[in-house]
């Protein structure tokens, strides 16, 4: 088991956090608990920037929001500098009440809404990421209306699928995103760009895939952007000022993942970038990547207080909590494999494997099989590792069970950066109509 | 394609469910919108009440609330005169907030909090369904402090798990749920319950499975089960009052699902409960079933409103909507399949084949591949079929979309019953904490 970030064991034998006891942090705010340990997320967007400062200034570090966005997390990566990627009128909606800097964020999607574009261009923000012919078109249009010029990249789809290890590399690339380098249907949407009235083509995007182990992928792929980009450039005389590289970076979610350091991935694609650059006889670009899991997956840990323990002998040991796959949609969805600890219980020997069921009426809500750990009592509170990234921002009121607060914990001090939903929450947009008023009153009178 | 309930097409070449444009509704309350028909939830509940009726008059049907609960379908249960089964506070909450008839609640659950066990009791519910031994413990003793005695029912596990055409026999079925019937587990349960103070032993439980298409497992799962009270019988001299036979029959969500009507179903279960209750000689148990989705599974019908369209020549036809995994996780939590229409095109040839996209920023989001469909375009409505369960049960904000609006059809007339959330939902519960706060202002002015 590691310790990830500032956890650490504290005389009590208990998990801490950010120097909090993370059983004193679950009986004050309650449980399930989301807790962020807030250094770790600085230390991982600093090794980012750190990473470019030292071999490629020309650069920006762009946290990708869909991971785990809220206003708190909006101000931790505004103030370490980074810039934003939202994919939607509410991501946009939530960085915009955060006063995020506004020329920093880019707004991705493969079907933006005129209404979410009109938004976008009202707000001023830095960067389109336009994803298709069609946005093309009315993103230029609605320009023209509200009189404004706006930044975009286009997407394209290179034909590089990067998987865990390995990736596949194919001329057609069957993708709901982006425009294809194939077919010319890439260069096509270049040349529309150019002539475009309102927009200004920065440079392209590209996003091969997530939880990625290996580097070549990222390789292959700047060569196949860089040669499409040489043929645009004879072809066109365009050349791109922006290369977004997307995100992907794999986290360490259990001992067999072995995880690219932000420094050892920069470094690779900037070289990358240098040498096809070189090759191509193009200038060299602003390089950005949009890192999401891999700032924020690690620091995240769910704290659930243990229920029924059920023994069934020479079968299994369930232990259950007090969520699941609503506040965790993770195992059920891609079948994540998860570490875990008894946290109040984090110095005893762990003498047996036990499962850990979730609290959904649904047979599939099972967190962990298998894990390793001491003699487990309702009311022990387990910590689940690397719940950061796509749990809470994926979380559902399924079996209506209200969604989990979220803190963030540092040097000492736990801090509240989204309350706990009560059950008045699940029934507030709930209206009866006065056809099922009345007739429930006689219905009641009957029963 | 098969019209369900009182769908059909206008003269508009419109589809119409309850007698209401689908355009028109998306028009009025906006899409992606929830559309729900009245009339075939009341025509479903009053299958399985006719069937009952009809067989064996001593009897329940429950509605199992997770599949779709909100405060009118509660009102709509009871106007139905079912019975409703509950899986959290939360749902609770709702039933009780709609002033559903308490008597008629069930309580499910693999690990029911002493704070909801203890809503249940105070809310005088009707019966609780027990999972395991901690449980059965805590309630007694809950009851002892409340000065109350509860009705309950024993989870059995009996080692039969069906699925959609065929099941599994095993003597040990590993289960997060329910006392198993090997191993002497749920004889020593019922000792347990008749010796408790406060508990009311009314009978057994069991559920074997979801969306299934073949009697025969609740046939066999009927033989165990009198196997089991049988024994019981002869060795403690009690005999169960209630036989819940849980829930689990298929719908048709495309041409391939051919389901057996609530009629061939309760006529099943009840002939073979009076043959293995005639053999055994016990008395004619009250026999209750607990259907959710084929309760309002195919009442329900999502529209979207079609974005951007994409053709990769050769390759595939995409069309995205403004909803998807968001609003409908089924699809990538179980590759369910969907049938689906273009709404405002219903009268038209298909003479193409469309892959339709969801609005999420994850290659996952798609909702159906290769859809027969008339020529699309950006503004269409698509109507997406059979979405009633387990898709607003299950919505999240992922990618922070705001969750949809649901309404009835019936005859005419469209009543609001959820309200849309809006992006400032999305924040309301979101706190700043102070050291974020002044930092940022710092941030800020730098940038």
């Amino acid at each position: 088991m590691e310790l990830r970030g500032t956890m650490g064991i504290n005389g009590r034998g208990h998990l801490e956090i950010g120097g909090c006891d993370v059983v004193d942090l679950a009986a004050r705010f309650g449980t399930p608990l989301y807790v962020f340990d807030e250094e770790l997320i600085r230390g991982q967007c600093r090794a980012y920037q750190k990473a470019f400062a030292r071999h490629y200034p020309h650069s920006r570090t762009i946290y990708a929001g869909k991971a785990f966005l809220t206003l708190a997390m909006c101000r931790l990566i505004a103030q370490e500098g980074l810039c934003l990627d939202v994919v939607s009128g509410g991501e946009l909606y939530t960085a915009l009440a955060a006063d995020f800097p506004r020329e920093r964020i880019y707004f991705h999607g493969n079907n933006k809404s005129r209404e979410e574009l009109v938004m976008a261009l009202q707000a001023g923000i830095g960067c389109i990421v336009v994803d298709n012919s069609f946005e093309l078109e009315i993103l230029d249009r609605l320009c023209e209306k509200l009189g404004r010029q706006v930044d975009i990249l286009l997407r394209v789809t290179p034909g590089v699928e990067a998987h865990t290890h390995t990736y596949i590399q194919t001329g057609q690339l069957d993708s709901k995103f982006g425009f294809p380098l194939a077919q010319g249907i890439a260069r096509e949407a270049v040349r529309t760009a150019l002539e475009a009235r309102n927009l200004n083509l920065r440079g392209l995007h590209c996003h091969i895939g997530s939880q990625i182990f290996e580097l070549e992928s990222f390789g292959v792929t700047i060569g196949i952007l860089y040669h499409f980009l040489k043929e645009i450039r004879d072809e066109l005389g365009w050349t791109a000022a922006e290369l977004n590289l997307g995100g992907g970076l794999g986290i360490k979610y259990s001992r067999d993942d072995s995880p690219i350091s932000p420094e050892e991935y920069i470094a690779y694609l900037v070289e990358s970038v240098r040498e096809n650059a070189a090759m191509c006889r193009l200038d060299l670009p602003l390089i950005s990547v949009e890192p999401g899991r891999s700032i924020v997956g690690e620091a995240g840990t769910t704290l659930y207080r243990v229920g029924a323990v059920k023994e069934l002998p020479g079968i299994r040991k369930y232990i259950t909590v007090d969520g699941g796959m609503g506040d965790n949609p993770r195992v059920a969805l891609y079948q994540a494999v998860y570490e875990a600890m008894v946290a109040n219980k984090a110095d005893k020997q762990k003498t047996q494997l036990v499962s850990v069921a979730g609290k959904c009426c649904e047979s599939g809500d099972m967190l962990i099989w298998d894990l390793e750990a001491p003699e487990v009592a309702p009311g022990d509170i387990l910590a689940v590792f690397c719940t950061g990234a796509y749990t809470y921002s994926m979380a559902s009121n399924y079996n209506r069970l209200p969604r989990p607060a979220v803190v963030f914990v540092s040097q000492g001090s736990a801090d509240l950066v989204v309350r706990r939903e009560t059950y008045a929450t699940l029934i507030a947009n709930d209206v009866i109509p006065f056809r099922l008023e009345s007739l429930e009153a006689r219905s009641v009178e009957q029963a």
